[in-house]
């Protein structure tokens, strides 16, 4: 068996001690002679899975007391109405767009609630993170909603925003656990799995408790915020296996040493690779430099016309899925938790190897 | 490793052959060098376990072409409300009401849409499908729902509705896959996975297409069954690991010899373990004989006071899971496809020495 490197934006790669253990648990966890995908949710074997995954997850984002972890289902796309179904307590809310995910996140909140869009980047394609200081904010919203890191345009914020007179909600997908977070400065920071957490199919949202009392009774149980910290996310049947792998992740960050030593290895990674880019007249990052992403970095070639080809020979290369998303072309590859520094280095030299042959 | 026999009503017991076969495909599959996890829903690699599961759901379940299947989450719970939101377009809604799963949908919807209750067997327990004469149905309803087989009762419907002047609905959540079906019979039938499908975390949707004219662009697109189905329920990131597992199961269920097959040894199995309790004064069932579920089977003890004993004795035999759902107390034994018939006769068997030494 050959693994191969992996830059899918997601489903994306996942630590490779996390997948052996999850094979070599598969057919009996824990001696109990059964799968943990075969355990019912309410015993006490998958409430032991359950509970520890969530502690993990308390360790590493150093997440206070008075917030609830929320484990859920639909993704940060369904995330994106259920934010505004339970919170925006008939005021309006404010969004910033930055790139193709926080303009989903408008589009679907705009079918339910007044928003102001209160800054945006589209003049200039989607290329930074608007300072805090252009922002034309609105009074009495409900809340500000942000994407802290845009997947296809791969642009991260580099400040979290300060002294706003609202909660401060955080779309989170794409960088969550790739370094620490002061978690105690948002009302609420969300994300889909399948990048720095685990599968496709779990949503994990971390809300501060006193918000809770914003969620209407009038929207499904199912769907609201409050009953599913009341039920500890198991008001009805949750995605358990996703639930156990996203704590075999956990256990892997901890024993990696945490969020502090995954920064320093993801800026290593990222730096590695935007160097690579700078240093080259053939590839090219349009992302102003302060508001680089280290999660996705997309880069195109001078000669577009060569792309199909160099996805081809990557791929031949075992660099897999660099293709760039289809809405903005080009190259782009995902570099989470799980993509290992070689994987940079085995990256890079492809890259000045194809730029040497196509001089 | 010694496997035991998970009686549990849901996450339930998998085929072993289909998670071996997970086991074996986790770190490499198909020798792509990368789980089918860590691979884009969008690939072609992911695209193939798509439409492959998909072609031999439609295949098991004979399912015409002008009906569409979704890939979902969230839960049958999260059904009880898309449902009404979807297709309710108005006007009152119809629910039959025999068990906790029924009367959950109905309290779901009744946040959604009028809904009128046009028969209800809680005056009797919960002992029985209402014959369908017995029904108080009402003239220009969007449809009418029922729960097929109540997990938690016991109660699965003999016939299929005939003759209604409205779409039939039916939750199969915990007998979808037992049996055939006629799925042109219905307007929509759903399931969530985690008892005869695969893990917990996929929710399948078999809608007739004339129907989705009727979903309202009002609701959240990711909530929209026309929406997701002009996606093929990629319109964000799907669960896609389950959707593979879902898919190894079908397989399964094919080689198997398909649902004919798995009608047979399923009415083997369940009238084996019925005959077990109506032959004892020890055990009972409370279920009238013509509706008594083939997947779950309720019975308690002639003494409630040795059900712990029972629980506990049974666990150490490997017999897991066997304590009844804690709103209706004593014992249940769910016995979906994939537990094997000498299950069955380790669990008659054991029945019988513990009414012996309880004598």
């Amino acid at each position: 068996m050959t693994r191969v490197f992996n830059f899918s934006a997601g489903p994306a790669m996942l630590p490779e001690p996390v997948l052996s253990r999850a094979r070599d648990e598969m057919l009996d966890w824990h001696g109990s002679g059964m799968s943990i995908m075969e355990v019912s949710h309410r015993g006490k074997l998958f409430l032991s899975v359950a509970e520890k995954a969530e502690q993990d997850l308390r360790e590493l984002l150093n997440i206070p007391d008075n917030y609830e972890v929320l484990f859920m289902q639909g993704g940060a796309t369904l995330l994106f109405s259920l934010i505004p179904m339970n919170l925006a307590a008939g005021k309006v809310t404010q969004y910033i767009q930055t790139g193709s995910w926080s303009k989903k996140s408008i589009a679907a909140a705009s079918k339910i609630c007044p928003v102001e869009v209160v800054a945006d980047s589209s003049g200039t394609g989607y290329d930074r993170a608007p300072a805090q200081a252009t922002w034309d904010t609105v009074p009495d919203s409900s809340y500000l909603h942000y994407c802290m890191n845009e997947t296809i345009h791969g642009v991260e914020f580099p400040f979290v925003p300060k002294g706003l007179d609202c909660p401060l909600i955080a779309d989170c997908s794409s960088n969550i656990l790739s370094r620490p977070m002061p978690v105690n400065e948002f009302g609420l920071i969300y994300a889909g799995a399948q990048k720095n957490i685990g599968p496709a199919g779990l949503t994990l949202a971390i809300v501060r408790k006193d918000l809770l009392d914003l969620c209407p009774d009038s929207i499904p149980d199912v769907l609201n915020f409050s009953k599913l910290a009341a039920s500890d996310s198991m008001l009805n049947t949750p995605p358990t296996y996703s639930w156990y792998l996203a704590g075999l992740v956990f256990e892997w960050l901890k024993e990696q040493g945490g969020l502090e030593e995954m920064e320093r290895r993801n800026r290593r990674k990222a730096q590695r690779l935007y160097a690579a880019i700078d240093g080259s007249d053939f590839y090219h990052n349009p992302v102003q430099h302060d508001s680089r992403s280290l999660m996705n970095v997309p880069f195109t070639l001078a000669d577009s016309s060569l792309d199909a080809e160099f996805v081809r020979q990557a791929e031949a290369a075992g660099l897999i899925s660099l293709k760039g998303h289809r809405s903005v072309g080009g190259m782009r590859a995902s570099i989470y938790n799980a993509m290992p520094e070689a994987g940079i280095e085995a990256l890079v030299s492809f890259m000045a190897e194809f730029e040497r042959k196509s001089a």
